[in-house]
């Protein structure tokens, strides 16, 4: 089964979330009208990254799972027909949000969510202020795949790229395809090579989950400057340079397709899901993985002493 | 600390194992003539790679723990004063036979053995046949990390390389840097570009255990072709063509040096064993691991219905 699919690549130009929804719209269209069937947009699309600061007045920002963002993602899924992965700042309660991905397929709508597990929290990405971890729902596992008519979809958001963990107990309950929405950058005080480093080391992990699992990986990341909103308040530096450069990849971690730092725009192409069995046959690491040894995996730290 | 390193990449040409050993031995002494401290021979360097057919006869190619390949390498490791990671067809009992990694630590010698925990069995790898599966050793657990002078070693091989969990488990145990003596190759019948593939899919996984783990990777990998010892009765091709490309990589990844396919010899870099402390101040994953969430990874596959 070839599929056409899309990782949408955006500048979020303004403070105003429906002007930036509305910008992720039409380049759901253009991926759309270029014949994608799936479409992937970047962490937190709706607004500038916030989390560069802590800042109470920012959870305004939020919006509940029914809120306006997840209405009009689901209307265009369903006018387009195409299975769309949305993301959103989610206020689940008073003092409970969280950083969520939503899953919509055509006429039947919202079909999962996907709580980030992983949350940062390092100069300029203050995610653990705002973000709840998230927990598994009800009758559903951690990191399970969610179920569209394309196949299921391994949704991960950013930090748990970084996790070959996630991707992993996606792969074992059947994912398909996993699917990174991201915010990354760099901060502009690091030298070019370190940079350079940075961004080569999160292209090597994320391609390395699809070799490792032998399953196709989408990556749509954000672009363009945004200011740090108080530098005067903080030694943190001036802002976050995202650094684009969203891609898609085959199960051999090949690519197929990558955008440049600076691109806006939907970027395409072809995956054949039919080649994941045929990996899987001739690299059977599925066959050999020792379970009976893996249980310290779940330990923080295993040197005796510690 | 900075460290200076060597990966051996060798082209066995001879059917005798002293000859073989020879060559490794002379090798080993170029690497640390240029000043290596810790030198990385490949996987079964003392043989051709014999896997490529199951043939009952050539379990006697195995020797003991105690056998002549370690009192050799061991006696070398002392008289460089260096610390060396060889390998060995081990015959531990009748019916219980392991690939082997041991690790030599200059007048100090044997500190420890690795026995290969994950066996692959595809055509032209018939390991199933000859390796027993890895097994805990007495008072250590599974992928436990090797103490040296040097550091604590994290010693993997080969198919381990696939793994993400193995490289996880070592480091969690303290490894201060991951190894991997291998013996991987094309089968010439398969097109460029799947060669191409396959070769650059080896490359990122094992880049990515630096990035995941924050720890360098020291890659040693044979050479040359080797001939499928009884190609009329079999529907396998006509042997494998080892890819060498043994590499050595930092903390994130980033290549410090990388053989060519065809080179024989030892391939040096210097490691700053000082940047894993900075990285993970700053990309703190380790703080961050669902241990709460991780529980599926004992599993052989999570889909209910399975």
């Amino acid at each position: 089964m070839v599929l056409k699919v899309a990782a949408v690549q955006q500048q979020v130009s303004s403070a105003d979330k429906l002007l930036n929804l509305q910008t992720s719209s039409e380049l759901v269209r253009q991926a759309a009208t270029q014949g994608a069937q799936l479409v992937v947009l970047q962490e937190l699309h709706t607004t500038h990254y916030f989390c560069q600061t802590q800042d109470p007045a920012l959870f305004d920002l939020a919006e509940p799972l029914d809120g306006p963002a997840r209405q009009h993602l689901e209307q265009l899924a369903k006018e387009l027909n195409i299975v769309l992965v949305g993301s959103i700042f989610e206020k689940r309660a008073e003092g409970i949000y969280h950083n969520t991905a939503l899953v919509f397929d055509g006429q039947a709508g919202l079909k999962g969510i996907y709580r980030k597990m992983h949350i940062p929290d390092d100069p300029g990405f203050c995610e653990k202020f705002y973000f709840t971890p998230g927990d598994s729902l009800p009758n559903s596992a951690a990191f399970a795949p969610i179920q569209t008519s394309l196949g299921r979809l391994g949704v991960l958001v950013c930090l748990d790229q970084w996790y070959p963990e996630a991707a992993r107990l996606s792969a074992l309950q059947g994912a398909d395809i996993l699917i990174y929405p991201t915010a990354i950058g760099w901060d502009p005080a690091d030298s070019p090579q370190e940079q350079q480093r940075q961004r080569e080391a999160w292209t090597i992990i994320q391609r390395s989950h699809a070799v490792a699992n032998h399953l196709p990986v989408i990556v749509a990341n954000r672009t363009g400057f945004e200011k740090y909103p108080n530098a005067a308040k903080s030694a943190h530096n001036s802002g976050i340079e995202f650094w684009g450069q969203s891609f898609i990849c085959g199960q051999q971690g090949e690519f197929l397709a990558i955008a440049q730092t600076n691109d806006q725009g939907p970027l395409l192409a072809e995956l054949d899901l039919s080649r994941t069995s045929r990996l899987r046959r001739i690299w059977p690491y599925f066959r050999d993985r020792r379970i009976d040894s893996y249980k310290g995996l779940q330990s923080r730290y295993l040197v005796a002493k510690s």
